[in-house]
């Protein structure tokens, strides 16, 4: 498996499956022909019209908008045709910094196509001037990729907080790593996909961050997440990339992007250096 | 000035002035409508059809191909139509990594509208946390901007040398560090852009690496083109690029890349810090 087909794999999708959804003239997402099939049973809040799916202008406010949609939601979980509620709110906007159009469950994020926003931080120590990083392996019972690899600290964007606080937050919840020491995470840029999923389109932006810790700092995990962390010598890491899906099925882009901007990957030697540095931000 | 006019700046051009240039069926670059007709005096060279330009295909090898072109080069030097020869032969590749189509002159290279490629070294060190860059001015007798601020090394790519040895080479040149310190520069990503320019299309794709100096050491130019380095702070460095256009177009791509991979714009804080993640590689 070469380093590119990570990439390749997280902007995999069929364009013809879905239909674009907008919010009061903004597009913010896209649904499945079958799920927009789904909502014209709702015509209250949802208007098909020339293969184009809105939310009704008459829902003028994002607290309408929130109500209407959830209420949709809630008789479509009890069908079994929209994923259960995970009870996190996300922001839903066409711009990253543009205020709220509505909130949504974190579930139905996919469902309607929307770009969903997340902080990853990778978590590492240099010895001998080799970086080695923490990596975290996945609970077993997680819903997403159980037991796969993953970065040190990562988690989506919820409603009511900015980056750093979430990252701070998650940073606590899944590495056990104080505040103080969260507070030295350096943001270092953005990555970006788009993939099919199991209920929709996937819209992912990442925003990355870099903590250097301790040599004698242990990540410990406390919300039932992660199994175990293990600290991993860069070198072995790009070998599980080259060799298998180790990962979970994004951690490959930020560990991509890691490697080239410690210099672990050369542009004299890597052939397609050019096409991995453009391809982590494919989908920005 | 915002930082996001720097990146516009570097890729405002106009379609509509240009037809493509192809080689051997390779898109590689572009000729002004005006240039197209005047390689029309040059048939046994130079064919157009269909509102394109293309290298006749009985110049099937590199050799036959930098030979010809260069003749016609010579012709056109002479009654002021292609710029002054510079002697440094760039490569024609429609990608990086391929094997040249042919040779050109450096000079010639935006006449063609190929793509360029470029090595740019962020010297820099650290105090108490806090990041210096050495800043170049470029001297007063430079062609292009002359006496604005550069990076510490910066140069293009020429035939025969791989990237390591192009960055140790300029290395030396421009700011008198020695191979082994040249040698540990971190390769830490690519940037590109695509402009008007005053012979043509001018699409450019940066090499960028960084290198911590010692607190100790001071560059010094020894080829005439930097009249003056300078250790700046990074905040007064983003204070200049806030202001104005005090740097060579092309190096405040470069010095926001580095802001950016180093944690000194926050996203949670710069309005448009997603447009310059994605701003910086537009033209790649």
């Amino acid at each position: 498996m070469a380093l590119i087909d990570h990439i390749k794999r997280c902007n995999a999708f069929d364009p013809s499956r879905y239909l674009p959804f907008t919010i009061a003239g903004h597009p913010i997402g896209a649904v499945t022909r079958d799920f927009a099939a789904k909502l014209a049973a709702f015509p209250e809040v949802f208007v098909t019209e020339g293969a184009a799916v809105r939310l009704r202008d008459e829902l003028a406010t994002p607290e309408a908008r929130t109500a209407a949609v959830e209420d949709v939601l809630e008789h479509m979980r009890e069908a079994g045709s929209a994923p259960k509620k995970k009870g996190e709110l996300y922001r839903v906007v066409e711009h990253w910094g543009d205020g709220p159009l509505m909130l949504i469950d974190r579930a139905a994020v996919p469902v309607f196509g929307i770009r969903a926003f997340g902080v990853h931080l990778n978590g590492f120590v240099r010895r001998n001037g080799a970086i080695r990083l923490w990596i975290a392996q996945r609970a077993a019972d997680r819903v997403i990729e159980p037991g796969k690899l993953d970065n040190m600290v990562a988690g989506g964007q919820p409603a009511g907080l900015d980056l750093r606080e979430n990252l701070i937050k998650e940073s606590a919840e899944e590495a056990g790593i104080a505040s103080d020491m969260a507070q030295k995470a350096v943001p270092v840029g953005v990555l970006g996909y788009c993939m099919d999923s199991e209920w929709g389109l996937k819209p992912d932006t990442l925003f990355v961050y870099d903590l250097e810790v301790p040599a004698d700092f242990t990540p410990r995990n406390t919300d039932g997440e992660v199994s175990a962390f293990r600290l991993m010598e860069a070198s072995d890491i790009l070998d599980l990339l080259r060799n298998g899906q180790s990962f979970k099925f994004n951690v490959p882009l930020v560990l991509i992007d890691f490697f080239i901007r410690h210099g672990l990957l050369s542009p004299d030697t890597e052939p397609q250096y050019l096409d991995l540095v453009r391809g982590v931000r494919a989908g920005l």
